[in-house]
């Protein structure tokens, strides 16, 4: 499902640093789902049956009704003044931010790639949570970064193994989800953050903290993002987005940073695209001004929590003794490790088959894979689909 | 009004080749435009007043109504297959193109952004036309490529200046915009284009074409496209875009390529921001598919061929001696050199105090600027406001 891209014809030559850049798996595995009655477990996918599309239709109909010249004309790279505003009264509950402070971005992938265009030089290192968010991995490898996987315990990054890390490869920065990670749905405790912002104060090294799924807690308590804490804000980009509490397909995502990196970055968005769509960021402002976010996700994390709690319970009746399963408090996905030196990518044909999909884990590794293991997302399927796909899951495997 | 950045705090630590990134002049204009009563010719900013608001809120009020689910979640990073059908459908009047060849972008800045990522290592050379697109070098110096300006004259580039660059410096690709260039408004003639053809085929070497303006046709006879000549079409890459003949805020452009490079491409979109909006793909996929756009671009072009019109006249009465302007059959953009060793950009303080702005013409030479020059758009202002503007430019020069 995998693939490098090597070869092209007609006189283009890719750059050599292409050839470090793979296609998405997810992506791969999505484009195959089209086909058919197959129930995925692969991507991040929002349940559409949630989104708030009344909200949104009347959102963009004011848009276009009252600032429909403004909203189809060229604007601003930074972005719409009352998105600006919007984002930074949100953010504001866990680090006061003013609007200056923001940058929309077309989701948080965008903001992903500009802090890799703006500091990666080929050969640069980036420090990432072992495992990591693919796409991340996909962006760095194209500004022609080098990825060094950390340690991680079920409490995130390990602070010592960090610090060694830092002390041997002089990276350019460390990319963290500290809260329901992608891939895995670990959080960081309150007590680790501290710890690893301990290690990245020291050390001066920034911190890209990458925040989409925080909001989608299902219990526990809420731990602040790593940028909140003393003296970290002015190190940290912090990145956000609508995508998994609002609606992906309006693109529109944000991030947070002080001081001349956010010129830079807007700099580097002018090149990318000069502003994400304004019809969008408009909508959007409208939403969150008008509309209430908060009920919204309280009812998403009420049907996601049902979810998880079914997935969870499914996989701890099929599983082969050995094998391990993550338990998180929010977010989108259970991280799976069958152990024993099977490769769930080889099993994925077998599953595609049966009419099951699932990420196999080899991709969120930047190094080192551990193959046995595969991420699994209990958002997009209601509860009864999500029993008879681990059904299917459990004929493919022979559990 | 120019700068590079260099300096960045808090340990983030830029790029090398970020050092080689100016900020846009035009858009440090544009900021410096919102203060008040300033009369600009410096953006290519069509007239919102001519935006067609009635169909573009019934297409949004349709998407959100009838595909709303669609609309607002994720999708594939090709695009939306109704847009890809009406882009092939369009381009297919001047070149036969199948859906499968084209791929959604993000304004077609990101197009030339995407093709710089795919086939750019730092030190590669781009050929590009003497001035031209100052985002699009933009784009290719963040990816680390070196520029080097082919000569012109009033039918674009020169075919034997082309293929002596070529074979001194072995270029990437080479990046032109044929028709209603930007920024001086001139058109390449039939002839000139097969002559260009005639020296990339011979030489194998790739042609990004860039056709954002070649609809906007006031008179003269329509060239087609280099990548239409027998054989181009598989050498070339196509951007063209929504933003000139429909709307810039709505962002949505597409590209058209064929064989390989065409899934690179889209490799490397998903990295840039796994897709272009869904909302705006499905809206501008539903006003082409239900409203006449060739009869919005006739209403459009008129009135533009009259401010055209106007802003030539005008600038023939109180230009002084020596100067050249061009006269572009189409497009945006005027472009006048006054020579004598006069610096545009010097005078730009005066011309922004008597309540005129333009685009001093040394920021869209890759090197060796004649500064003597300015880009002027004549397609926001009604004549009535271009004559004023005309009148303060000739108090802030002392002509």
């Amino acid at each position: 499902m995998r693939g490098t891209i090597t070869r092209v014809s007609n006189g283009f030559q890719l750059a050599t640093r292409f050839s470090g850049v793979t296609t998405s798996p997810v992506r791969d595995i999505l484009a195959v789902l089209s086909r058919g009655d197959v129930i995925s477990f692969a991507g991040g996918i929002p349940d559409a049956s949630l989104f708030e599309l009344a909200d949104f239709r009347a959102a963009f109909d004011h848009v276009l009704t009252h600032q429909g010249a403004r909203a189809l004309q060229y604007a601003a790279t930074k972005g719409e003044p009352e998105l600006l505003e919007q984002v930074a009264s949100r953010l504001s509950r866990a680090l006061p931010t003013t609007p200056d402070q923001v940058q929309v971005t077309s989701g948080s992938q965008e903001g992903i790639f500009l802090v890799g265009q703006v500091l990666l030089d080929p050969g640069d290192v980036v420090l990432v949570e072992q495992p990591t968010y693919l796409a991340a991995v996909q962006a760095f490898a194209l500004a022609g970064a080098s990825l060094v996987p950390v340690a991680t315990d079920d409490h995130g990054v390990l602070p010592e193994a960090l610090a060694a890390a830092i002390a041997q490869h002089h990276p350019k920065f460390v990319y963290l989800i500290p809260t329901f990670q992608n891939p895995t749905g670990r959080s960081m405790p309150a007590g680790r953050r501290e710890a690893v912002a301990e290690v990245l104060l020291r050390t001066g090294v920034p911190l890209l903290e990458d925040d989409p799924y925080g909001e989608l807690r299902f219990e526990g308590e809420a731990a602040p993002p790593l940028a909140s804490l003393p003296g970290m804000s002015g190190q940290t980009v912090l990145l956000n987005s609508a995508s998994k509490v609002m609606a992906p397909g309006v693109r529109i995502g944000w991030l947070r940073a002080e001081g001349d990196i956010l010129r830079a970055l807007e700099v580097a968005k002018q090149a990318v695209g000069l502003q994400s769509a304004v019809t969008d960021q408009l909508a959007v402002a409208h939403y969150l001004a008008t509309c209430d976010l908060d009920a919204h996700i309280a009812r998403v994390v009420g049907v996601y929590r049902e979810r998880r709690d079914a997935m969870a319970a499914g996989l701890a009746g099929i599983l082969p003794a050995g094998a391990d399963i993550t338990r998180p408090e929010g977010g989108m996905f259970l991280w799976v490790r069958l152990g024993g030196g099977l490769d769930t990518a080889l099993r994925l044909p077998t599953a595609l088959e049966e009419g099951v999909a699932y990420v196999p884990g080899r991709a969120f590794f930047a190094r080192d894979a551990d193959a046995s293991t595969m991420r699994l997302s209990y958002v997009t399927n209601p509860v009864g689909t999500i029993t008879e796909g681990l059904a299917r899951l459990g004929r493919a495997f022979g559990w």
